[in-house]
């Protein structure tokens, strides 16, 4: 890679950060509902601060600051970057304005460009193309939390009119086969990858066999009508007080309104189509479906290693796996040692991307993880036998 | 009161909530940082639905309503109107936006001018000055809300430069004197006042004397570095585990900054005047005050006896007298009855009115309430021996 | 007052104490329920460490304290002297066991017993009253605690099997009639009272008219069936949220079986007596079923001044008065000051006494207290016009 | 396995339960100071309706319940089973009381042991082995849970003035060195073993090497003075969160007196001993103690492939691997299949057995399972490179 290409590339990826934004409200970019939920405003100096931060303020030579107070309030969750606005507090922070925020957008990205001319210092390209890849997570949450903030308003409003994100259907059907033996798993090659899919490595599998297609909503309604959530030898035990103290009985965004279902989308308030792939459902949610149906999840290495034989990139895919460090894991030094490893606790990896994932930004070796309880992302389900 | 006059007062009320948002940011107009603080989108659009559900639906001949949805999102504790939205989820709803809620003022205005013209229902009249004194409520609310939103913002934004609403200082010194006696106390007279004034009665009160100045900073900071948050002898025990729990060192608002307190003004982040008429203290600690003085706070009998004798109105005044009804207080039937007596249980009673109060609104009979470890209002302190 | 009779006074209350204990098992002395319930054991403790503390070892001369580690356990709420267990853990403190701590009630007795011969100090004469009166406070508690234990355990243990601790019915109808005008009320006399009581004063009273039976549980069963329970126009705020956060559908230990009420009393489960006093209510329920009457609580000055025109004794009766200083209220200084000043906010108060209450400790002056929502003791409603 | 047999072990392991309980006062019995830890009574009566409810009630000829109430209290987590008190609630219940436990105890004994004279049924005599396993796994939460009880005590009281349950020292040095490839994991032959276990399949491990030795407390003392509860470098983000908002600077039981560090063990308090083994330290503290040792945890694979080349049992041993099912794993059906793989959700996997396990309960097999903050079992940490 070198800076002239990089160049393009930081230009097209900021820009598909506002590009996503487009159709809000000065409002909209203001609330975090839920701890897990961030202000749009939120991400958007955050994903700059990370450039400010670790490029421009090492590598820029005399670079001052847009503001000293954004280190503080755009920090995320950077220990090492000094103290940060407690993560459940981002909602109330009115100021700085949306407007002073694009302004904060602008005055890093031309800071940024006039770097990216001079320099080739290999490890600040590398850090800079961490940061691409960072604001590009960023995007997917930034649709998620948008849906989540719009989803939840009693009003429904449209983000818009002609987003099909969530319509989807399966266009395979039928399944892998896979056979016993000793497979590679992890990241190979020279492209970019996060510092949680190094260090490939041998894994042992037995024979299986995965589903091409992914679960659809008829089929989990099926589940609903079966008694799915009623049924507590199908849950998980946590799963079970989970749902029922949260009331759950059905996906995420889904009413039931004079006997039909319905989906809050990203076009508003629809009718389920029954077709369409199934999502916003929570680990805990996959795993009784899977019991139900007398199946499993794949665990990541099948996941990896059948990947290449059917189609994915519309879900994020649970699987049975927790999120755990590979063998030969090194965390990195300083405040990028971060990103990842501290993270590897209690929830469990998805495979795969979603409909809310930027292009170029999906690989099969990419790991994801949730708590096994989350499901605003645009999550979904593929069985193994 | 004829509706002529009336048509005034509604003009002049309705501009002035509009003036108090005027140095706002859209983005000040969403969040709600803590249940007792609503939005100030909020405030405007609630303030207009009493109007709109009290006079236009009733009296508007074909009224046609600004939105359906509006009825919902814009009920704040009446449940004799219909399901509402949680109180503490305000914070979340994005939509309607700023400039559809003024839209929404606009239509009702225009709307209630043209009913006024024709209207002579007395029962109307009276409702709508009951919304005038409503909206003057939520007036104050939305002054002090705003403060809350700014002064909670880690850059501490200014709301108006020159705003000095923290800065008054007494203008008297000493004390007056009452002798023992019966004595009357309630509203009487034509004009407005609140269901909670009414049944004016007799009381006995015993000989006391009140001081004519509110405490001071200067005399607060004594009180603080003799130790007084320390000293759980002064305090009353959910006062003693509310300092605790909390961390309350200071009155709300107060920094210390490289060793001098600062407090957070709408005009900004100042060095505490010493001089100046303390505020923003809990009843909690206006106790723990009074008892580290050996002195006692008024009740609001002797309060309201003694307050034509002294300058008053710069600060909402703790009495140590529970929230509770007069002796004839009837509660008005339909939702309007849900107006004050529900609250009539675990607070405790302010006297006066405050430098947030708009103009007209106040009288010595008036009564507010708060919890006792509520202080984000301009609250004082005044003694009695 | 003299020694003597307050030997044969010390003797008598320590008795009691242990003759309620009398159909306990070991087990049943250990738990704490809910924060405001005390294990048994800890109250049969505390009310030594009471006479430890403030008498033997200020007075007793040479008295070796029978264990050092008691003062830590068994103090309750004094942070005049010292740390103190916390009191949402005391239900885990299995040691000293409860023949431990017996022998150190016998232990303490024996030195009171023989420093009574002796003793003549006024001051420590009038704390030993105090002590006694302290001690037969618990013994109410101690039994409404057992209740609460026993009363909370599926299998509805019987305490004593012709305990009628509930069934008392009214002796007498009509009511009351109390003329307009000036009235004194606060303690007067030579006997005990609590601090609380003291500062006769006058009050102005209007004239009301109170009925002199309490509530039944038919009456009450009527309210429940009239959907009292669903109407939130006859409750406060605070207890709408109440009622309906604890799905609090009946009084305390009432409990619907195969379609007919039950309640547990000490003697065991039981069918509802229709016509016995009803008992086990909050304030909130009070003030909810007195509002669908179209009645309301009596002040505590009401009571005081009617109640030697009615009988009363059976049930805690609710008043619609906050618990707070008379005008001259003046708090102890030290430890002892800490008996009642500090408890003054945020309870309502009650007057007359209960079947719980040992003899000898009521007289129509005495204000207790409890939290609007508390109904573990044995609460009544009487009605007012 | 004959019946024979069966007998005597169900003999031996019943009244080792007994004979855990010989040190307690009747008080010890009750309490359930937290939610994860129950009641010593309810431990042995838990244990002993496990045996009437799967083989007495199904297999037993005509037999009469002890009484039809304890289906109902000593229930544990069996949802197929009928409703159960709930988990948390377990500590109030005060009766039945520990003599009427052990008549049901000698009642279910004395039917068992004329069952066992004629039963032949082969499921049935598993059943009875499944449960005596149950009851062993109940011993050691039995010790672990009374040390919890009396530790938290603040008189710490002696459970066994002989007990050396914590002061294990290594017997060993040095390391294992294990080589790359493929090796088999779970259980093989004959006896007996949970389903959890089963399943054996192949695993591929790459090189590694494995303490011989467990962390002492000397060792760790040494992380705690160079500051390890302060480095968030060295902490999983839960984890930093965990010992934040709990205060956590050291293992449970620790205690610093007088500048020495003490901790509570079941002979009482003691100075530690530097080179006993480190016992009750969470997932979370083992993981940052072996990050700041530059090593990690094993994972479960390595260790039972490791296990026979070194001393353990005197520790439950961290690994690095969650609690997942095993490849072939199948939840049997009924009540017992809640038996394991309810649970396999957000735990970390732990290996070897404890100083607390009986005799003949453990195996290189064996997976026990904990949250990752948990610390009350004797928990350790072996180190690998």
């Amino acid at each position: 890679m070198n800076a002239d290409n990089l160049k393009d590339q930081y230009l097209a990826v900021r820009r598909h950060s506002v590009k996503i934004c487009e159709p809000l409200e000065t409002e909209d970019y203001v609330p975090q509902p839920v701890p897990f939920v961030s202000p749009p405003k939120w991400h958007l100096a955050h994903s700059t601060w990370f450039f400010e931060t670790f490029i421009l303020n090492p590598f820029g030579k005399g670079y001052q600051v847009f503001s000293e107070d954004f280190s503080f309030l755009f920090n995320s969750y950077y220990n090492n970057v000094g103290e940060r606005v407690l993560r459940t507090d981002r909602g109330n922070i009115t100021r700085p304005t949306i407007v002073t925020v694009y302004a904060y957008r602008k005055y890093v990205d031309e800071h940024m460009i006039t770097l990216l001319d001079t320099l080739n210092d290999p490890a600040a390209l590398k850090l800079i193309e961490l940061g691409l890849h960072h604001e590009q997570q960023h995007q997917e949450l930034l649709l998620t939390d948008i849906k989540y903030i719009l989803g939840h308003n009693p009003l429904f409003p449209v983000y818009s009119p002609d987003s099909n994100l969530v319509k989807d259907v399966n266009k395979e059907t039928g399944s892998v086969q896979i056979a016993e033996g000793i497979y590679e798993v992890g990241f190979q090659g020279d492209g970019f990858c996060f510092d949680n899919e190094l260090g490939r490595h041998k894994v042992y599998l037995n024979a299986f066999e995965i589903s091409k297609a992914l679960v659809t909503n008829a089929e989990y309604i099926e589940f609903m009508e079966a008694g799915g959530y009623q049924d507590f030898n199908l849950w998980l035990d946590e799963g079970w007080s989970w749902i029922n103290e949260n009331k759950i009985t059905a996906p995420m965004y889904w009413h039931k309104i004079n006997g039909a279902w319905h989906y809050y989308t990203l076009a508003g308030l629809q009718r389920i189509a029954p077709e369409a792939i199934l999502s916003h459902v929570s680990f805990f949610e996959a795993a009784a479906f899977a019991q139900w149906k007398d199946m499993r999840l794949p665990t990541e290495s099948e996941w990896e290693i059948a990947s290449e034989q059917f189609h994915w990139g519309k879900r994020w895919e649970w699987t049975h796996s927790a999120y755990l460090p590979y063998p030969d894991f090194v965390k990195a030094s300083g405040a990028v040692g971060e990103y990842n490893g501290k993270f590897m606790i209690n929830t469990m990896v998805l495979r795969g991307s979603s409909v809310a994932t930027p292009e170029g930004h999906s690989r099969k070796t990419y790991r994801n993880f949730f708590h096994t309880h989350e499901r605003w992302q645009y999550t979904g389900i593929r069985l193994v036998k």
